[in-house]
């Protein structure tokens, strides 16, 4: 006899979904003891859900596959929900696995009883409660299918207690037929027009448009048109660095990205949105592009981006043009004196080894961290998609489960570090080679740049001491200690350079607390 | 000229809402900016939103009185509602304010954009956004109104960044003229008779029925029948300790309730539920009590408690009775020798102030603190209602907010004080009179006997990971010192007693990891 949980474990195994972001408790228990009798599961304990969120958002950037999560009933689903959020703006692919009271206990309104659809619907593009141990293996399957759904999506399994110790009903291993869905002739012959006017033209890329294949074909399009290549302010996964085609970033601040967009008479998507604020502010627009502009969709970030790509070159005659705008391999001279974004930026295109992972939430302190490692070694950079604070630490320990072999460098700031800090037991734990940069501007700086964006004048003593995280500063190699994790600090570019060779030069996790 | 923002602040300081738990951002800069202009609102900065909401929920219980949160957007509140969900539990009363993207912006799906009503709704009784600036002075005062109803309500109000930035209306006085439910005359008398009759009889108690006025008449009631007192396994905030009458509290393990409640033949409940599981096991019951014994409601928990048990004493004619079961004072010996949580528990007896506030989210180890610490100096014991853990560290900061000059002992677990560490940073900015007791066991303990209860097997090596917390082991003075708290360890009884009068003997925050 095999139970629900038992059918379940074996079901996401038979589609492919190896990987178990867990925080469990009593009502997943025999979830828990089913993943003891499979083998090719890989179980991580997040000592906090957002860990368990974040983490399967970038594990799935960088394997394109869904994991699932494992989850204590809607408070535990509600503590992953921010790093959800952040996963479903990023079209991340994710099973969360939620445990439910027995069907029997639920209208007795136990302490832990709360409304866990509706938890889950928010953040969820499907959502469903297991009605009988013999429908769960089934409704497993199609919560990993609803996760495939390109360009991946959340889905929310509810796992009622009595589902998951009654008899089940064996494996589901129907398998994913779904594809993304191709990009009409009609459209590709319509942008291929717009390219050839004598306009001013970009490509504006997202999602898997900013990927090696994608981006190969984006620069013979170029070569062939010489239409400037641009990317959204944050993208799931950048693929960049020597080799790679340079794409330039919509700036954040609504003045400067407005400055740039103003020069494009016609934006074409792909993989991307019309590029909107952020944030609103009193007497800023939400639209970024110029009022004259023309926007065209190429691909949405479900379809076909690649396939478009290539049927657009081909209708260019662009197919065997060597592309454009390809970085050459220019890492520069470590820079030395005092810590600021600049430096740190070109410090940064020196040391990234090959085939790194950039997980970036740097926040005010990493803005400009493009330009200077534009011509880096090739590596991959991954951004909080949702606007969440709390991504970077769990995402770190996504990519790098996701990604072994590679080193994984967290750019973190340190308002949003300490969201999930509790990510870096886990990065212990699992011996992630993970290496922590915290900016330690001891503010949530953004906000006092914020405060006088929207024209709330300067900050007295209750906003001061909304913005600002000194009094007492927080010690982040105590912190580290604390988790498990080495680390030290670096008060100039000299030490910091220092500090990340040494710690790039060693397997395992380590922090640096930069001090700015 | 007043804005949407000030009208907000200056309406919630009229509606006597004077503690703001916050975590802000962009879209809250005005309301921020506010707060800078109005005398009188103590703004408490936490580092997670889960310590703002599971702070003001401590708060209402210290105070009967709401406090307001400050979240950002959608994410920030969902941070906050695994806390929020421990409050709706506890029946406290909060005002949440978190903002959302201006009206003009949403239909943009900015990054930050969600269903914030959607994620509000699970625990919150009343949501509400603002639609606009001249309404948001109202809207504030019908949330607080909301938060106020019996025994306290969770309300979120929505606040637009426009309708904060454009001009409001200026302030709502509205007085709030709620008030606990009557019970009737007819109830009373049921549960006369009820205590008349030759059975054996308990009150249970829950709610306001803790508290010492309410105590008083169920010691009287006690004295003239014969009954048993009995209380919810937890409650809000339970008075106790020498002159208090005591209760008996109802175990967390269903065989334990069971055997206990088997000895009644009526259970009257007095602002409590039908005592039921905490969770649902194969083969165990849901509901506690005996099948034949009849459970008699007198008050719920958003009735006059007080009153009803006033009410009732003098039907009894009882109100002239003294007490009985009233605690004497026997603090006992401080013990030495081994850790383990009876010697514990005896060294709290002997240890707690007059007056101290014990916040408890210690799950397995301090399961038997109630029964040693019954004739301590008089104190509060506040337990987490929804069982979300989190809850301690956050209500910790909460409680010596809401009573200042009263120590505060917080009893917490290792995997449970990690969900919401950041907490230890506001009680150091603070500097809150909070001892923090960390039971180190290094494993989710109370999981290990639930996998066994669940019948559920002996775990392997998936399951013990999901359960340990060792490799590595979590420094918890390591991670006070991040914070800025200062601690160390205690390896025995005898050092954890010298840890806590050394603590208790300077105000201010200190943190004790006591090696189990």
């Amino acid at each position: 006899m095999m139970n629900g949980a038992e059918s379940l474990a074996r079901t996401l195994l038979a589609q492919e979904v190896e990987v178990c972001f867990s925080n469990p408790g009593t009502s997943e228990m025999h979830f828990v003891a089913a993943l003891d009798k499979v083998e090719g599961m890989r179980c991580i304990l997040g000592l906090f859900e957002g860990v368990a969120t974040g983490a399967a958002d970038a594990y799935y950037r960088m394997t394109d596959k869904p994991a699932c999560t494992l989850l204590h009933l809607g408070p535990g689903l509600a503590n992953g929900l921010a790093n959800l959020h952040n996963a479903k703006k990023a079209g991340s692919g994710i099973v969360n696995v939620v445990g439910e009271h027995a069907r029997h206990h639920i209208a007795h309104n136990a302490p832990l009883t709360s409304d866990i659809q509706g938890v889950a619907r928010p953040m969820s593009a499907w959502v469903k409660t297991s009605e009988s141990a013999k429908s769960v293996a089934h409704d497993g399957a199609l919560a990993v299918h609803a996760a495939r759904q390109a360009p991946g999506q959340i889905a929310t399994l509810i796992l009622p207690a009595d589902t998951a110790w009654e008899e089940g009903s064996g494996i589901d291993t129907t398998p994913y037929t779904g594809q993304r869905s191709a990009v009409a002739s009609d459209t590709v012959e319509t942008v291929a027009q717009a390219l050839l006017r004598p306009l001013r033209t970009a490509l504006l890329l997202g999602g898997m448009g900013v990927r090696e294949p994608a981006l190969n074909w984006v620069g013979k399009i170029a070569a062939r048109t010489g239409c400037a290549v641009l990317s959204e302010y944050n993208t799931p996964r950048l693929q960049r660095g020597a080799g790679r085609v340079i794409t330039r970033r919509i700036p954040y601040a609504v003045d400067a990205a407005v400055a740039l967009l103003k020069e494009f008479d016609q934006i074409i998507l792909v993989g991307a949105k019309q590029p909107v604020a952020f944030f609103a502010y009193p007497d800023k627009p939400s639209l970024l592009t110029a009022p004259h502009a023309q926007v065209i969709p190429l691909a949405g970030a479900g379809d076909d981006i690649v396939q478009a790509l290539t049927d657009l070159s081909e209708r260019l005659q662009a197919t065997t043009m060597p592309p454009l705008h390809v970085a050459d391999y220019q890492p520069g001279e470590l820079p030395s004196g005092a810590l600021e974004p600049l430096g740190i930026g070109r410090l940064l295109a020196a040391l990234i080894p090959e085939g790194a992972v950039v997980v970036d939430e740097s926040v005010s302190t990493g803005r400009g961290f493009d330009l200077p490692t534009t011509h880096a070694r090739p590596h991959d950079w991954l951004n909080v998609m949702g606007g969440a604070i709390g991504f970077g630490m769990p995402a770190a320990v996504g990519a790098a489960v996701g990604a072994p072999g590679r080193p994984v460098i967290l750019l973190e700031g340190d308002g949003s570090g300490m969201y999930t800090l509790q990510a870096l037991w886990t990065m212990a734990r699992e011996n992630l080679n993970v290496k922590v940069l915290v900016f330690a501007n001891r503010a949530y700086q953004i906000l006092r740049g914020e405060l006088k964006n929207v024209g709330a004048g300067t900050p007295g003593k209750n906003a001061t001491d909304m913005l600002t995280l000194d009094r007492p500063c927080l010690d982040w190699v105590a912190l580290a200690k604390g988790h498990g994790v080495p680390g030290r600090q670096a008060s100039d570019l000299a030490s910091l350079a220092q500090a990340l060779q040494a710690a790039l030069a060693e397997e395992g996790p380590f922090l640096i607390e930069v001090l700015m």
